[in-house]
């Protein structure tokens, strides 16, 4: 398969002529019955409603036709096989296939690609084998109480996607158990979790691929030296997910160690046992099974080359033509469920650390825009934020809201003759239906210009199921536009600057504590003089 | 004073030419000793270091003749001083002075606003003889027992700024006393909230100005279901933050009332009732003075007409010239700092509902951008999320940094002869140089283009009295934008649209409610068929 820039796509020029007139959604009568009805698409539970998107069937044919001529659905089917898709051609990279997907690729006789889904298939087999232990009595404290809480130690990938779908799911934990997350190398972070634990009862999952994530490492060492303070032995408390052969796959230390593998990035590493031991823990193998199968089911609707029948599909093409063709620069994701409060916050590594690339996978430069800034919190709340500036701001924000039927908790009443839950969704799709038509008023203060792209990706209910479901919806999108973008997805060579800078600033920390008269004026000059006037040199 | 749009100062023209060539940080020697140790200002025992931003003497002179010839600092005195400045002339408006500053100009015998701060020390004594109550053992519940905990319920103003100031002061909370938050109109919020709670030592801290927010009256009906199914009496447990005389002052209702004023915006208002009942109770009452001490004393330095001296108004411009001249459509605030987990979601409304608009204060439509969209995560965790694109995407993103020399609960260890403060001190200075000077590389994958502009706000200690002051500093500097801009910043009518829209479709669920047969297809096509394709007519 060969890599095309999108702008050397032929569809790119018939997109360019049409976003000279996008659909105008402000127009008397554009927003209509008919157009709702017959912009909906459906993949695995969900509805995309993209009424309110600035698209047509001239916009849509041609999108179509992008995907087509980008390979996307080529490209997502020899990911999942096991091509090497995480490289750039002609220069040293990572050089790894890509298999997330193998994670849930678990329940079939003949998963695409077989190697990688043993490998999971087995993970799983010793979590199942672990939480039976927790749940039957065999894994006790020393008191011989049951573990009633998880502490999560991991940060990026190991923290962000994890902690997301524990908040999501937290309506369907097991009775009685909690799971807390330290991530931060911030020492406040863990100090101010330990500080609320029985930490007898509490297990410690430390989570790092490479085995020598600096932020984990310390926060681990922080945590030992809690429980041993606390008269416990780390051993009995502490398991770990990790890379066979690391520096942390290590019995003596840990009660159990579960692996992932190299070909799973660690803003995919979800569904692998980096979420799967606390998630099991927290929800039980069961939960985490359907986690699974809801992800699962996405990976194979996202085969469909039909993009009206492919959500992940069409949103990645509704995004670009968004941000490619009507120049917008970010994307807001509000979902109107409490319970995904942090998945903006894993998206926002999800996609901006795979697609927030400059350079093609042939190493060239790109003449083009490629990921978006992705920010947003949970309605209603945002309506009281920062929805001004998306109704009549400068800017124009284009926006994916996600809603559900139902409420998790079914704790619900009338106020005013209608539920929270109805006011939660009638707010939800009358902000759609605002942001699209705008208004016209005589006050210039209350003229809403309209045409502010949004569409709503609506599920039944927010169960294990749909949230893996939701979490594969956007993964899979976020590598359809990584493909047309021609990006490499799959790597983070722009973290390595920073990490650089931060080790030789450590060391002038070091210096310091080994000698009081240390200095590196001379050899980091800008280094030493923000340290000085950021006032860490003083005593 | 006249009110002129930014772009007929004489000053606007000469900015414009300077960034035609903005200062190159990528330059070899660029970013040195000399530049970082002159790049440097100080208010209120915070110094921000601004060497890494892409601005020389040239550029600092005009924002100087910017902010002098917009009148910044006297719009700001007036503003203090109890001018009518939330108003655009000759339409209908809010028409309100903007007080907010008068909340903390309690210290003083002769405050700029006597009758509003007389005001504003009537409600504080309320709030000591009430925390007095509470502490001495005359307000407890109905077995005598004293409260410990206490739930928030507001949303937006009335709970974005309380909540941020509430997790950035946890570490000095009075002990065993906690705080919960219940904001969205989602039913989950309320009912994870209220599933974990000892209802019967939980006071209920309802906020709403009006009196009438749709969400918070919602919420309260919940919660004050859950205390009556408790077997508790609500009057004995809730008090109320609200504007004298609303439906919500209602003695036979709460066990007390506090009132803030029509001339307090709700994203202004953090410093008033709206965040003292909630702070004084988890800080004491002397914590929230401090608060108070720490606000104030910004309030009075950004009075300073010399950019260089005052870091609300140096941020303000410093952000306009990254905005308007550079064109950066966003703006990241990543605070080294885990307790500030949620200040930029405080800052997403404060700064983007304030300066989120089109039109200038004489109605007429804007001809530059306004407020940029705002966003962020702590650091480090950032740095394994989103850092990716921030240093090698397609889009410039300006970053501010904030940073504390010590850490607030000082449980800190060496690993590898570092503390963890100094590991993420390291890193924030890293982040900072890289970011701004960048990295050749013969591998293109390894390139780095730099010139991202970013500063760095550092303070001693997070406390009470630092919490206050960066509070304001950050509520100056988005004033002050605004009389830049030319801006009304204190209303929001961008939120009434939505609102408006969902009252009609909450019309359609109570309709449906009171006759299967309801239907509103006809009068409005639009929402009818979204709610039909939401499948939400489906019983």
């Amino acid at each position: 398969m060969s890599y095309i820039d999108l702008d050397q796509l032929p569809s790119y020029a018939t997109l360019k002529t049409l976003a000279r007139s996008p659909f105008d959604l402000t127009a008397r009568g554009a927003v209509a019955a008919q157009r709702i009805q017959s912009c909906v698409s459906s993949t695995a539970g969900f509805d995309l409603l993209y009424g309110t998107q600035r698209v047509d069937d001239g916009v849509l044919a041609a999108l179509q036709q992008l995907a087509d001529e980008g390979g996307a659905v080529e490209q997502f089917l020899a990911m999942k096989k096991g091509a090497v898709m995480n490289r750039i051609e002609g220069y040293e990279c990572e050089n790894r296939q890509v298999l997330h997907t193998a994670t849930r690729d678990v329940f079939s006789e003949s998963p695409l690609e077989p190697a990688s889904s043993a490998q999971a298939a087995k993970e799983l087999e010793k979590l199942q084998r672990f939480l039976a232990d927790l749940a039957g009595g065999a894994l006790v404290n020393s008191r011989g109480e049951s573990f009633t809480g998880m502490v999560q130690v991991g940060i990026g990938g190991s923290d962000l996607g994890p902690r997301a779908l524990y908040h999501a799911l937290a309506a369907f934990r097991i009775s009685g158990r909690r799971v807390d997350f330290i991530s931060n190398v911030d020492p406040d972070d863990a100090a101010a979790v330990l500080n609320g634990l029985d930490l007898s009862r509490t297990l410690v999952n430390v989570v790092s691929k490479s085995g020598t994530t600096l932020e984990t490492l310390t926060n681990e060492e922080l945590v030992r030296q809690a429980y041993s303070n606390a008269g416990l032995k780390p051993k009995d408390h502490f398991v770990a997910v990790t890379g066979e052969g690391s520096p942390m796959d290590n019995p003596e230390r840990y009660l159990r160690s579960f692996y992932m593998f190299d070909y799973i990035g660690g803003r995919y590493s979800a569904t692998s046992m980096v979420g799967g031991v606390m998630l099991g823990f927290a929800l039980g193998y069961e939960g985490f099974v359907e986690i699974l199968h809801g992800a699962h089911e996405v990976d194979v609707a996202a085969e469909q080359r039909d993009i009206r029948k492919n959500i992940p599909l069409l949103m990645a093409l509704i995004g670009i033509w968004n941000h490619n063709f009507l120049n917008c620069e970010t994307l807001a994701v509000l979902p109107y469920s409490q319970g995904l409060v942090r998945f903006a916050a894993h998206l926002q590594q999800c996609d901006m650390e795979s697609n927030g690339k400059s350079i093609n996978r042939q190493g060239g430069k790109l003449a083009y825009q490629s990921g978006p800034i992705i920010w947003g919190e949970p309605g209603t709340n945002g309506q009281h934020a920062f929805y001004q500036l998306i109704h009549q701001g400068t800017t124009v924000i284009p926006v994916e809201f996600i809603g559900f039927r139902h409420s998790q908790y079914d704790q619900d009443m009338l106020v005013k003759e209608t539920s929270s839950q109805e006011k939660l969704l009638a707010n939800l799709l009358a902000q759609s239906l605002a942001l699209a038509t705008g208004q016209e008023h005589e006050n210039p203060n209350r003229r809403f210009p309209g045409n502010r792209p949004n569409s709503i990706l609506m599920g039944q209910l927010l169960t294990p199921r749909s949230m893996g479901a939701l979490l594969a919806i956007y993964e899979n999108k976020i590598a359809f536009q990584g493909f047309i973008w021609n990006t490499n997805s799959f790597d983070q060579e722009g973290v390595q600057l920073g990490k650089k800078l931060a080790t030789r600033l450590l060391g002038h920390f070091a210096g310091r504590r080994r000698d009081a008269a240390y200095s590196a004026a001379a050899e980091d000059e800008a280094g030493w003089a923000m340290l000085q006037m950021a006032g860490l040199l003083d005593d």
